[in-house]
């Protein structure tokens, strides 16, 4: 048995965590990384595995908190195209050694715990990577409300996200402000999904009329004020319940950016995610030829050339909190669950509105990035994985590298100018036919991915090493960034007679 | 008979136009101004009638665009106190010639044309000034948006109104799309009452929770935030329609007149409308001893004194084209249908969700704003009697002083130091057991109103001498302020594959 | 002699004014307007003069108060190539009827009143339509502020012009400050060029040190930013001594527009003024072939396509109150005194340093807006003459059309789709070389301009049928335009002391 | 000799770096940190010295950037009061392990390598911590700007600072486009005063003339509008030279915070700092009995209360990169070279404007802040120490706790709530007779303070213990934060043509 000093070290790499970019050594022990040392200084450790990462880059483990997997769709016909197991699987293949799912409660369902365990069903034994929940609440009722303070104090459910669109999902304003009330008294942050939902019903009935339905419509019928105005509105519902902390997700718009900024500097705690969609696709993308476009139907839909800068500027000033992934996979050609079930015969050239909306993308999320040239490597680690783990409670044990503290979750990459890649669906690891981001180049890609001190990726020699059994449910606890429940607190309760 | 060259001249007036103020003399004949020649001149000339202003100030009939009379109460038991014929006995008190009231659609009857023809019924030969209609929207239905063209074509109703707020108005998003759409294809402007509805429900509910339910807390349920988010939401929404042009009404908020601003600083077709509440009451009024704070319950409420400044600068810098009265009074001391109805053996202290929201207001506007000094002269004909006239298609004929042209629709004031007038409700001629004024100083009034060539009103020689069956109905033609439907043609269709 | 019972009737036009537009008549005696009656009641009065408008519209005529007339060339070797006698000539066959020069203090000069008695000298007596002065103070000495009382009190002299940029003329912030203190103080309006003129110097010798000195660089030399920082300084110097007015002269860029509008919002007396080259030339013009481009060399330069669009917006919505033309000829192919005289041996293909700056423009400025069909006819009397009359202290004499009051200074312009004219310098009548409209379409033209009652223009019989010793120096009084000095006088005097 | 593994251990620390809050243990060993283990596993470690912190907070070294020694005083008579030898005793005392002091450059004199030597002399031998300078330019001659790129490249000064006020160094905006242009092409980065140096001249004689000579009217003389409007200048200029990096140093006002962080949100490299001053004093301070307020006197003043919220609101959200001290001490009570040399027989109450202006802060800056609980510490430490070295070029050497990298500049807290200090003169560390924090609490204080492993403060034993020729000479790099020389090669060179 093992008389190892260390279970494993990593050599000779350059570390790269929120704040610092500098070469020394990892040593990791029982899951934990236990040393940092001079680079080198290890080289010849006591070690049962010794990586040596030949001058490459060493970043904490990617931690990606807005993944969709068995998640039933919320119109057309089709489902999500990954499971737990594939979603994770693809997850490590490309770096990322946490995620966190959502544990969807439906509308006719008034429990959220009932929903949470159906979740933890799914997940259970299945997954490549740690992961833990998000609640998703379709229905905000008095007991789904009673229950946050279970989810929070023993569940380790911190978060919740709702939404301003989707028939299947979306709540009034007033069921808004209840959510966030609760949230507030819970210590629980709140995503929000920011979208004029009914304009954006209206919008389609009027596209529909004229016949409008091919995949390109899609965009037609979001058009970028839907998210800044929901976004704004958003906002001002959190400063009524006493600046209570909100996360836009996968914000798209300049507009909904820029709204968010100046409650960034008016001191509120809205908080800002982005998504790889807008910063590589545009609307573009959807006007493919036949029915490809639909490859990249989501919502928010990619805007234009000068959006994507400015959500690149956006990320580089720090009004995005975190990069996420937004994985919410649907096959393309296949007609029983996938985006070409809208396509029938009453409708042969298929029906924007009937697409399933989402694209695949936890795979691609780190290398896209890393190698885009347009974020400095400390602000790359910070948004994927460190502020994700601060933001949802995860931190110290993930996102970052500390001697003790921090699970040795880590990616190795290759030395730069060491590869080239092309993504093609076939390199990738979901269960879904196709990539959005199919031919494109990228400098360079996760060559290990370590989960708890353990080799899950090993891109040169045998790909997916790692067990489905492995990955291991995370109790979260309340966000720690930027004293986000301090802040609240020394603010005291919500008060509406102060109004 | 009258072989008179003239029915009227007034002598020795300074005469205040939207772009003018000087000294000259103004003559009637056959109910129009048939000449305006230099002052003095017409001193002596062959007039059934001559009227020596002595130096006081000469203006157009005042043109008040948001009145509300014999409406039903939307909540609450009350109902609305002035009948036509006190209302617009008030109005002529007040130097006011000219009043759009409402035509009120409830949410269960489908036609407009239905509506329309019983608020003719009640106005009809029960007017002391001309009157025109505004069709208030409760329900879009196809039915009723396929009105709007007769509306305008044939009925002389150029706009409409609805509501973002109040359960028995208020409509979604979508609908208000879908009416924007059809105002726009009619010629017809649409005016908003912007406050979040679902969310002031929601406060109510909170502070009801908390028996939290004196009149004061009527202003704490309706923050101004939920102004200037319903604001932001509507300007978002007539930009989407290609620039619909809208109406903000009883704007009091800073927050949602900087909005307007910046709407109107980017070129769109945004146009608002303030109050003397706005401009004389505060947040304070509705804290007064017992049950008095009731009768500055209006929505949006009064605000703060710094509020009160940021109005009077948007008046001064352009940002209101109009200010109206929004008179829409219920008794006070009434426990049948007034401001106390809401005060019942369960409610000891009233509830205010049930005080009956509005004030009287039509007589003061005109006083009030005249003497305030914060406004100059012009500028305050160019928002009480020329800017509604232009906005609400009755121009040239109503709010100017045009030879040939305008009827002979005067106020002719005070010489300037002449009388300082204590507002009670003594005074006022509305059937309103209080003002909300009371007790205010005001350094001038109308002497005589005079509509068409008729005084209706001579202040210190019988007070009110018109007839409630001398005002006419008037056939709106379609706004003519700013080349608004000029513009919009400009721009062309609304072209929703253009999004 | 005559016992005509008036000198000139005008009927059957539409007459416009600030507020209004209507049909009515209009009749002239001894210098004034003295009644406006109905349309077509003065066709057969006993008039000496009798001019049927043929329903063409009828407006105040122009008001430009931004014209350089014999005045040195700041640099360069040319002069203006205007006097007193050729440009007031090209203003009334423009419509125009006022302008307002200026009288220019050198740097060597410390008495402004020397420098209005050298100016009257040109004019007196040398004028075909009425005129006043602003001073142009290059050297705020103690001597010259302190005659600012007397300019203002006795000498009719209440605006000045102060310069941000030009060797010749530039202040620095602490002599603006000096100027702003005492032309508070005396009631007078301070004009501001505002571009940063140690900036633009640095940048012109950095395109001559790299050979770039073509007229196109002009545009270079001062980009747009320079006015936008100069503008906000302005706006910060003028706050600082208790908000006093200024007028920013002949703004060009959507960044200074923007700043001087967030000034207004606030409620600050800062004021714009903007000219037909902001409106009707790009950038582009400068970059014609040859050595064309130096035809439309001016300061600030004319912007790009973008920049036109947000100037007429700004039109539009209130942020300019004056539309002027910034006459400032110099001729082209002259190499004694034009343009062309910085082309030299050593510079043969011109130094756009040397190019004297200016444009020629009295005489299109009134038809080029007129016929744009981009303002409405009202808005275009407000910023043609009205405002400019108020403004500078010219109201109600000039600027509007009011019955005992107003001079009878009015335009007859043909009825529509009776004039399609190209402007060419031919018809043009300045004694300058060339136009850069040249070539331009507009859709009407003045057809008479009449000054006090007199024709001085007609344009199919006659042309310029006027004397240049009918114009009268006009002693202006303080700005009456929204109440500017009231609003001052009760926020109390500069009091450095409350800083 | 030492045979010990290390040289220093500290043990049972919570370790503070810019990303990560956490219990680990640091060792030392030839200067540099060498290992991070988890908490207390190196409590019995082979080290020549072992510090058990107790559970108290370990940082970086406080890195000071902004400190002014041995310099001339600008105007006054009086002389900084601190040597090279007696400010940096107090700023280990006070947690600071590294400060960049300024190389003044006199305007006669035409070289900066001769400004540097001196400066160098002053130091070398007298410091007892690490040190580098900035270039102050007071004369940006030809001759100074082609010494760029030897100080630079070869003398390791990549910083440099300019002045908009004080005559002695105040230089005009065509010479700031100069230093940024020659800044740019040697990686340097520009730091500016920014104050309308014209106008505080301007109002400092009326003030003067009106006999307002106390200290509080130092505070008038300087209203934030005039640090706004510079503020603003400055980054037009930068943006004109091609968006060259600037830092905007000693940050008080809202309003050019506000401007900075509008910069920021577009993308432009344009960084901003702030101290203590501005977080602890107000313009009250200034108005205190007698002369104190002269204490306080230093440019930009304290402002107000609101003011300190704003600069508050501005460290969190990012809009300041670094907090400095600004330590630029003047001796009080000292009539040959303080505060009160201004008192003289004609001035017997003083003269504001001959006040040195600076305070004494480079000993409580670190405590002041970290300890008020209105900062995150990770945030506390990036703008204190590691922003500080990465803005600066020292990074990772300085500011940072990278194993094999870092130098061993660590400060060791009081374990929370063991210690509540009162500041008083009485505990620094300085030459200077006072402190303007004199009397505030502060509920911790550096316990040790460690340069290159070194302790060289312990306050319970000892105090300073360190030499004065212990601390060296930084050569720094150019700054890596925010990969800002990389932003700025790519977007090329400046290109005036392009403009």
């Amino acid at each position: 048995m093992a008389s190892y000093e260390y279970d494993l070290v990593i050599t000779n790499g350059i570390c790269v965590t929120a704040a610092d970019i500098a070469s020394y050594d990892i040593a990791v022990k029982d899951e934990k990384i236990v040393l940092l040392a001079p680079s080198g200084s290890l080289a010849q450790a006591d070690a049962e595995k010794i990586i040596d990462a030949e001058g490459g880059y060493v970043t904490p483990g990617g931690v990606d908190c807005h993944v969709h997997l068995e998640e039933p769709a919320m119109f057309g016909k089709g489902s999500s195209s990954d499971t737990y197991e594939t979603g994770t699987r693809s997850a490590v293949a490309g770096g990322c050694t946490t995620i966190v799912g959502f544990a969807p409660q439906q509308k006719k369902e008034p429990s959220l715990l009932k929903a949470l365990a159906d979740t933890h069903a799914k997940a259970k034994g299945n997954s490549y990577c740690d992961y833990g929940f998000h609640m998703m609440v379709g229905n905000p009722s008095l007991e789904a409300l009673s229950e946050l303070k279970t989810l929070s104090e023993n569940e380790g459910i911190t978060s919740l996200k709702i939404y301003m669109t989707y028939a299947a999902l979306q709540i009034r304003d007033d069921q808004i402000l209840s959510v966030l009330l609760e949230a507030r008294s819970n210590r629980m942050l709140t995503m929000i999904h920011a979208e004029n939902g009914d304009v954006l019903n209206w919008l389609t009935d009027q596209l529909e009329s004229q016949g409008l339905v091919a995949p390109k419509y899609h965009s037609t019928s979001r058009p970028p004020i839907l998210e800044a105005e929901a976004t704004n509105r958003a906002i001002a519902l959190s400063s009524l319940i006493a600046n209570t902390p909100i996360l836009l997700v996968h914000v798209s718009d300049p507009g909904a950016t820029l709204r968010i900024r100046q409650a960034q500097t008016a001191g509120q705690p809205v908080f800002a995610e982005t998504c790889p969609q807008y910063l590589f696709l545009t609307r573009d993308d959807l006007d493919a030829p036949v029915f490809e476009g639909a490859k990249c139907v989501c919502s928010p839909p990619p805007r234009d050339k000068a959006s994507q800068d400015a959500i690149w500027t956006g990320l580089r000033n720090g009004t995005f909190t975190v990069l996420s992934s937004d994985h919410c996979p649907f096959n393309y050609n296949d007609a029983e669950k996938g985006k070409m079930t809208c396509i029938t015969a009453e409708n042969p050239v298929g029906k924007f509105r009937e697409i399933p909306n989402g694209i695949p993308g936890i795979e691609t999320r780190l290398p896209l990035v890393f190698s885009s040239g347009r974020l400095a490597l400390a602000k790359f680690v910070e948004v994927v994985a460190t502020n994700p783990a601060k933001l949802y409670g995860m931190y110290p044990r993930k996102g970052s590298l500390i001697p003790g503290v921090s699970d040795a979750d880590i990616v190795v990459w290759y030395p730069e100018g060491r590869r080239d890649i092309t993504i093609t669906n076939e390199i990738l690891h979901h269960a879904t036919d196709y990539t959005p981001f199919e031919g494109r180049q990228v400098g360079n890609w996760p060559r290990f991915t370590i989960l708890r001190g353990k080799v899950v990726w090993d891109r040169d020699n045998g790909g997916v090493v790692g067990k489905k059994t492995f990955g291991k449910f995370l109790k979260r606890g309340a966000s720690s960034l930027d004293r986000i429940w301090e802040t609240v607190e020394e603010q005291g309760a919500f008060d509406v007679a102060a109004l």
